[in-house]
């Protein structure tokens, strides 16, 4: 039998203001009582602290201005693109959706595509990012982002293994881990999770993990060009990486989603330039970063023939059971506007988009050099990394949030060695970037 | 440290002549040796049977077209959508897609969305579809689809709880339990997983299962119109089933990806037209059969603010949390185009589709009454149930495919329940419906 509870108690305890007012509009009223099923909650969802970073920013934003009416905000915080996606992608994407309004447009495209992606697509991709290696387009799988393929690859994984992380991070690395049950509880002495390895980011080890002194552990999350770091992965460090996945029959998750913005050539722009990284790395890529794609959804990830379980079968089969299982295909106008992004004139237009954000990233980081911070990334990301050494890195976030009107995001909430940093995202329009640096300048120089 | 194996045998044994390709033009040689990980597989993904229904079904049609290369295959088999996406609504698409190559519109829907979806989106799916019930915008989240919600669905339950499915049903039910670890092993013996309770919808029961000999589970997927028996469940009929889920404590997922398709006044559109629904029922819906999205990719499920597991906690607040970390919004444009769905001419517009469709069906079901078969469904929903007692459905199918060279699904690929019969989709240009009419008639009535 289902158990009852009090509507109005219930929706105090568990929704605030919200559940009230849906108990008073109900047609039960607000003193009769509702059932409560026997299902039990995921323990591993339970795990999860409430807040996810970016929601709890934007709160504290928007108490910013319920204090400050007049206040004009400028969002270095969450990485979102602002610029237009450029003519020749919108062009193609345009063209897709006329399309869908045809016999023939429809014919071609309209009805489900295959859940691995367009066979046009993947040819493209696998021509344009991976012709200098040894990837080819059967392995590569067109999806609606990277954040849902990390989600995707953990149903794969399922419970039961190992996991290390950069500290700082990506959070969706962590919180997925956390929610399929590959983590203990948080610790609220470490502000991390137990039996998940931390590997730590520092800027005393160049932002690259001590891997000698790292346990084993079946699944390694790596991110380069960093978020939040900016930091670059160079050919030697990620040789290092994949021999000591090699050597510990790790599986590699690498995460490359801003690779075109890399300029050093030291820096690989896709694992897979390492030799043997085929037999124990799973690439994620996305179209969010290189094309203004952050809000149409569309990414990739490759899961190469050579990668296997430790029975021997093939990690990508298990991947394409779980892409025709619990996904669809990206939407088909994405995937149009992805084969623009492809072709000469999109590939270039995509080109000169990261540059501006790029410039962007440059501006940023000299202001803060001149300031007299310590400064990190920006030259191989869109991200700059600033050091207060010493400080709490949610304290600086209200500083400069309190002093300047500017979003920014706390170093601390990618991870603990995110502490006395704060990221500042190079994604605006560039007289919002200006704008910043002239209150940046005025604050800190007071 | 990783294990060593031959690449040539290793080819041979799992993936046959694609392994030996890729060996011959790796830069290893056919000798040499790569590496495996000593990572585990998912031993729940070890369960499912290889193939999925609808590829075997396309290896099969393939089949036929090498021994007959003149053949005219007509499909009525997946059920793809093949009319064009309506004017009113490619008109809403492509000034999205324009928008986006400009400053205002991208700023208005071209970065991140919510992941919920687009507020004035949720709104008008509330209001279009459920203004007749007590269901709010709030509780409405916006998806890339069913399939892909009800994958999310099974990650934010997770393991240790019992399944009930109808059979036959949409295989995406039982797979994704399996694939989350809710049931024991294939059994050769049963044609069905252990440990899932499969409740038999037959010609003897009406197509709804006997709910009073059914055993109490955890969760229950319930799909209405049904694919892939065409059958409506009745107001008293579902009124009994909430009953029955409430007294057992389950929460009910119900697919009503054709609702859009009921005619018989006595079939509610959606599940919380049944008093308490909305303490035992996650409601998944989706525009794919309305208005052709199968390719475009726009869906929504309901998870209501009463809904809630054994220890009083809110289920939508821990779907929300899968939402926001495995998902990161529908591609926007696919939003735009949801929106001028439920404006009032493109909902017109999609009636006329759904009735061009409707019509189909009501042709077929009229050839294979003609033709002296048992045949359900085709009122209420897009497909038709054609019932070859004493035959098995494999059989059937490939008769009529050699005979007609026309596809349809056998029964038995949703379930044991559905041996014997076949399933006749009405998704397709009428004058292939014509023509496959013609066909069958040549063909039976020999």
């Amino acid at each position: 039998m289902m158990m009852m509870s009090s509507l109005s108690s219930r929706g105090v305890s568990h929704t605030g203001g919200r559940g009230v007012s849906r108990g008073a509009r109900s047609h039960r009223g607000l003193n009769q009582t509702i059932c409560m099923s026997t299902v039990t909650r995921n323990a591993n969802i339970g795990k999860l602290a409430a807040g996810y970073l970016f929601p709890e920013i934007a709160r504290r934003r928007n108490e910013h201005l319920e204090a400050n009416p007049d206040a004009k905000i400028i969002s270095l915080g969450i990485g979102d693109t602002t610029e237009p996606i450029p003519q020749p992608i919108v062009d193609g994407m345009v063209e897709s959706a006329k399309g869908l309004g045809t016999l023939d447009g429809y014919g071609k495209y309209g009805g489900y595509g295959a859940e691995q992606g367009q066979g046009p697509l993947r040819d493209a991709i696998a021509e344009r990012f991976y012709s200098h290696v040894d990837t080819s387009a059967a392995d590569i799988f067109v999806s609606d982002g990277s954040k849902c393929d990390i989600g995707r690859i953990q149903m794969m994984f399922g419970s039961g293994h190992s996991v290390s992380v950069q500290d700082p991070s990506y959070p969706a690395y962590v919180d997925t881990s956390v929610i399929i049950g590959n983590t203990g509880l948080f610790n609220d002495d470490t502000s991390q999770f137990d039996d998940i390895q931390y590997m730590a980011c520092t800027a005393g080890n160049g932002f690259f993990p001590d891997i000698d002194s790292a346990k084993k552990s079946d699944i390694v999350f790596f991110c380069s060009p960093n978020n939040p770091t900016g930091a670059a992965a160079t050919r030697e460090q990620l040789t290092k990486l994949v021999a000591k996945c090699k050597a510990d029959g790790s599986i590699l998750i690498y995460d490359a989603a801003y690779a075109i913005y890399i300029e050093n050539p030291d820096c690989p722009k896709t694992i897979y330039e390492i030799p043997g990284a085929d037999e124990v790395a799973i690439e994620t890529c996305s179209f969010s970063k290189y094309a203004g794609f952050t809000g149409l959804r569309l990414g990739w990830t490759v899961v190469p023939e050579n990668l296997t379980f430790s029975d021997g079968s093939k990690v990508k089969t298990d991947y394409n059971r779980i892409m025709s299982t619990c996904f669809n295909g990206a939407s088909n106008v994405a995937q149009a506007a992805g084969m623009a992004c492809c072709s000469d004139a999109g590939y270039k237009s995509m080109l000169d988009l990261v540059a501006y954000y790029k410039e962007n990233a440059l501006i940023l980081k000299k202001c803060f050099e001149e300031l007299g911070f310590e400064v990190h990334g920006g030259t191989d990301a869109p991200y700059v990394w600033v050091g207060f050494p010493g400080k709490n890195s949610w304290d600086v976030f209200a500083e400069i949030l309190s002093g300047t009107s500017i979003v920014t995001t706390p170093g601390a909430g990618f991870g603990p060695a995110g502490e006395g940093f704060v990221r500042a995202s190079a994604f605006g329009h560039r007289e919002n970037i200006l704008e910043a640096v002239d209150r940046l300048k005025d604050y800190f120089k007071k």
